[in-house]
């Protein structure tokens, strides 16, 4: 299922490192930033895993994480501050240590020249693991960190988009996963069937159903997925057919 | 650190079942409001995973998660459509059948008497693992399911709300986990050692920095966390004053 024409499928994982999401106290951001940003590169995010701030579950969530797929990200816990430990354990589950990067630093005491100058707390966003690039961050000074194929980035999520932004074009991917929404303002579960049979009669198609309850009525997006925009036309067509023949408006782009 | 009296400590994960949330198209909102209910029972939310609609992945999961903490919930893949395959998944992790809970089809078939009945698709939400009970829903038909220590709830956050508040105070819980915040304008960097230093000089409390840029300022909330009052009350006013002596003003509750 949706498979490009050389059959390759490039997927990722996340990590995200933060106690405050597990708190409560912030809600996610990332996972959705991350996640948009993949399918334009044509990778997808395959698994997502929240950690706390404790460097053997970021070590266990990174060693899983990083051989499972092609590319893994993680996001928080490359700051000043002593809950900051994310080089120290992707370091650990790379078997590398922790050195200073020369460049790293030259940023750093560039960027904060006119902020006091740097500290101790602040060279720590120098720290790499050993043979790590940087990626650059176009908002504020700490750079992101790439290490074979693990992708080091910030917890705060403009200062990620812009991360981002600076890998964009510069991995590889497959074919990007397109994808056509239909809302209806049916509940799904008067439609199950014909979901199922739409998915089942069009191979390289997944059909996902998210339901909703708005102003009082119930509705549902239907998510039709390929890599292939000729089966994901038909799949579209034959559902779009099926509704109406149950005498069920659609709305196209969904609702 | 963070031990209430009887020095138990209560965790749980939550894995997410979600291709929407994977392919960045819905935010999630779930993590937050099943944190923060934990928070209320004294359990601590300590890992999430999101997983695609695949049910090996999901297995995989649910196996792994259910062992590790005291509680596992799941979110997502309960309803009416062939994508909706999490009871499978967990029947599969926990090696029992799948049978037709007698009084979740009572439930399902007193629900849709007036919306045109059952059919194939909404009886699928009467399928529980064998040995299951059922978690009330308040907000549509289906129920959640509840088996061993894994808790089955609906997706849609409003839902999974009204399945949270049935369960509220069913669960055996620790010492709740207090917290107290201390916003301040100032990069967080500028004041590392002072978070360390506060941090150590205080056994039970943990301090999380969560840097921000509003207004074209930047700032950090601080927040301290611990399940024993003094301890935390000590630890919040060396902070504060660490911070006046350094001449910052701060916020308390947090900014």
């Amino acid at each position: 299922m949706n498979t490009n024409p050389n059959g390759r499928i490039y997927t990722a994982g996340l990590v995200i490192i933060g106690d405050e999401i597990l708190s409560g106290r912030t809600h996610d951001k990332n996972i959705a930033q991350v996640a948009s940003w993949l399918q334009v590169q044509g990778i997808r995010l395959t698994e997502v895993r929240v950690v706390a701030d404790v460097q053997d579950r970021i070590v266990d969530a990174v060693n899983s994480l990083r051989a499972s797929y092609d590319y893994l990200f993680t996001t928080g816990g490359i700051g000043p501050t002593h809950d900051d430990i994310t080089v120290d354990a992707v370091a650990q589950a790379l078997s590398v240590p922790v050195v200073i990067h020369p460049e790293a630093r030259e940023i750093l005491e560039r960027y904060y020249a006119d902020k006091g100058g740097t500290n101790e707390g602040r060279l720590r966003m120098a720290r790499v693991p050993e043979g790590a690039e940087l990626i650059p961050n176009r908002m504020s000074g700490a750079p992101g960190i790439k290490i074979g194929n693990v992708f080091l980035m910030a917890g705060v999520p403009h200062i990620t988009a812009g991360m981002l932004d600076a890998l964009t074009g510069t991995l590889e991917g497959g074919a990007r996963l397109l994808s056509e929404t239909i809302g209806c303002w049916v509940p799904e579960s008067e439609v199950a069937d014909l979901l199922r049979e739409a998915e089942r009669a069009h191979d390289s198609c997944q059909i996902g159903s998210y339901p909703f309850f708005r102003s009082g009525h119930v509705g549902a997006n239907f998510v039709v997925r390929s890599t292939e925009a000729d089966a994901l036309a038909h799949c579209v067509a034959a559902l779009c057919e099926g509704l109406s023949e149950r005498g069920y408006d659609f709305t196209p782009g969904g609702i």
